[in-house]
């Protein structure tokens, strides 16, 4: 038998109940419930490339355009378990025993933060999966490789059930509603200038599970109430009612890093004032009209309908003002930002910042389908890498 | 019978069991207990003069040189309490139906929200009580004017017993062991340049008790056993229990903010870059040996032992490097700080700050005694206050 190679895209999810905390380190078992919106592959996606080869002599591994060690723990396991998946729904194969080459890249900053580790095991575990022809919900896999991953493995609205198996079999994420239920719905990432080194998050929520009594209260009373609330919301498309659950959950993550000890500290001052900027936008529509998420990093993620997007976009062109040119300043969908009106700076009666440039740029996106195939790979026919750097 | 003069100072307290919550707006009747430590009146008091006279006709109010209303309802209240209380002390004496002449003024900017109105509160309520021969407990008065104002009625650690009296008759500060119990305990407070607007801590509060779920269990699950523990911890003089929960307490104070819709943020960048500071030198030092702990502003109290204040200081004005004169940087007691050494430096294992004078100034300071009584009055013989601004 010869080669074989495929190739696939995988998307960044973004969540609106948040996940913090393991109750199973090892396995990846989280201590909650967590629920996010599958972002559009057009913008944001993670590449991966596999090619199993008979010729091949080893596993070899390349990370937007770098070779690194397949001995990282994460990928082996991920790895066994769809090899495992394969031989359960297909029997022994010959190219199981085949060695790979696995070639990705984000077609975003991984430094950005923006939940690059999830689409990039979601794309890793989804690609193997079609390498092996195993099907079935093979979240539960991509959870092991990035907890967050498992929801990148369906479109739409994801929720990650916790699962009560100590095995974690049902750990796994299922679609709430597709993208297509909420089209209206848009998201705008401002990626904010940072210097600062963070808490890796693994790290981060490993401290929290231990020092922090207030993450105990979290996930036993809060995050199940703010589930069923935020499940009716999005299937009633009740903006207001979900964009406040959101803001909530995202705060209430970061009080239990904050009242971790040591702290874990992922917002900056310009997230605050990011914060202070979609309350403010609120009050003047006298009306929740955008929603603000933070993950482990001080880039925004906002929620908000079709109709809100110009608004806001002019108004962020005014509070943070960038001399960065348009056309890098603004990704993703395209759009052509309108000017805000006086009556309209005023009415938000909120000052511009001084400090220029605070925010590096902005993707206007939206929601989408889990990962999918395509023709185009990243390994030449060789197993070697078409780019490296 | 002629007119009676009377000036009391009246000194700071930083909790370390912080207060963040009311059951009663109208009686200041707080949610929980908390504990501080009153501060030296050497270096941080108020001062105030009350003045009563026959030859007046209207009550007057200089708050640090500016004529102020009387009308506000905190101060009647304070007013009417004390009165009361000579009553039923002293039985109706001629001079309580005298209109009075108070004039405050605080040695440290009030604007740098170092517990102005706590201090400021205290000391009218204190002076009020020797003007009118009022003895007993008043701290249940002064908390009337502003909850924390109730601990800096006494001196050294103080606790400010919440108390379940719908009309707070038992809510009043106690104290806990005098400062004279552990002398070897310092303070370093340090003054954070910031510019933003806060929220005030009243109506943060106010918010945090209607929306944030973590407050209630914070109040009925973490606080109780913080108290114990630190009570425990002052009474066997051990540091390192004290600090650590000083600092989490810290910490939920804010997360609690944080959890609050929509959040109240009081710490900033630099504020977290202290607390940064605080866990690297006790990570050098193998031991807990500095705390620090915030109020609803930027500003960080340190509490250490005397023997680190030196190497404390000295890394100060490495990571933090100044531009500001040695003795307009320092207030407080008096102290020649040593440079750091290199090896001490390299063991921190922290960069310097790149933004010179973060830091506006530090205050060198200890705990110290309750309010007291002083001859130098701040009004004239005719009730007219010696400076105005």
């Amino acid at each position: 038998m010869s080669a074989k190679i495929v190739t696939c895209i995988a998307p960044v999810n973004i969540a609106v109940i948040k996940y913090w905390g393991k109750r199973d380190e090892d396995l990846i078992l989280p201590l909650n419930d967590s629920l996010s919106l599958t972002l559009s592959l057009e913008h944001m996606c993670s590449t991966t490339t596999i090619m199993a080869s008979p010729n091949f002599i080893e596993n070899k591994l390349w990370l937007n355009g770098k070779e690194e060690s397949t001995e990282n723990k994460r990928f082996q396991k991920c790895l066994e378990a769809i090899r495992k998946e394969a031989v359960k729904n297909t029997g022994t194969q010959d190219y199981l025993s085949y060695k790979i080459h696995v070639c990705s890249e984000n077609n975003f900053p991984t430094a950005a933060g923006l939940a690059s580790s999830a689409a990039g095991y979601a794309c890793l575990v989804y690609t193997l999966s079609k390498l092996y022809g195993v099907t079935g919900n093979i979240s539960k896999i991509a959870r092991q490789g990035s907890g967050s991953a498992c929801r990148s493995i369906y479109g739409g609205f994801v929720q990650w059930h916790s699962g009560c198996d100590p095995l974690g079999e049902d750990s796994l994420a299922v679609q709430v509603a597709p993208e297509t239920h909420w089209p209206e719905m848009k998201v705008l990432i401002l990626v904010v200038s940072d210097n600062k080194k963070k808490v890796s998050s693994t790290s981060g929520m490993s401290t929290s599970v231990v020092t922090s009594e207030l993450l105990k209260y979290r996930v036993t009373e809060c995050v199940p109430k703010r589930l069923i609330a935020i499940k009716e919301a999005i299937k009633n498309k009740n903006f207001a009612e979900f964009a406040e659950i959101t803001m909530k959950d995202s705060n209430q993550f970061h009080a239990v890093c904050l009242d971790t000890y040591p702290p874990c500290i992922y917002m900056n001052d310009i997230s605050h004032i990011i914060v202070d900027f979609v309350h403010k936008y609120n009050r003047m529509c006298g009306d929740i009209k955008v929603a603000y998420t933070f993950d482990a990093g001080p880039n925004a993620c906002l929620y908000l309908l079709e109709d809100q997007v110009q608004d806001v976009l002019s108004l962020i062109n005014v509070i943070f003002p960038s001399t960065i040119a348009n056309d890098e300043f603004l990704k993703g969908i395209p759009i052509t930002p309108k000017v805000a009106s006086k009556e309209l700076i005023d009415k938000l009666s909120m000052d511009p910042l001084l400090q220029k440039d605070v925010l590096k740029y902005v993707i206007y996106t939206e929601g989408g389908p889990g990962p999918c195939e395509i023709v185009e790979h990243l390994l030449n026919n060789d197993g070697t890498p078409k780019m490296l750097i």
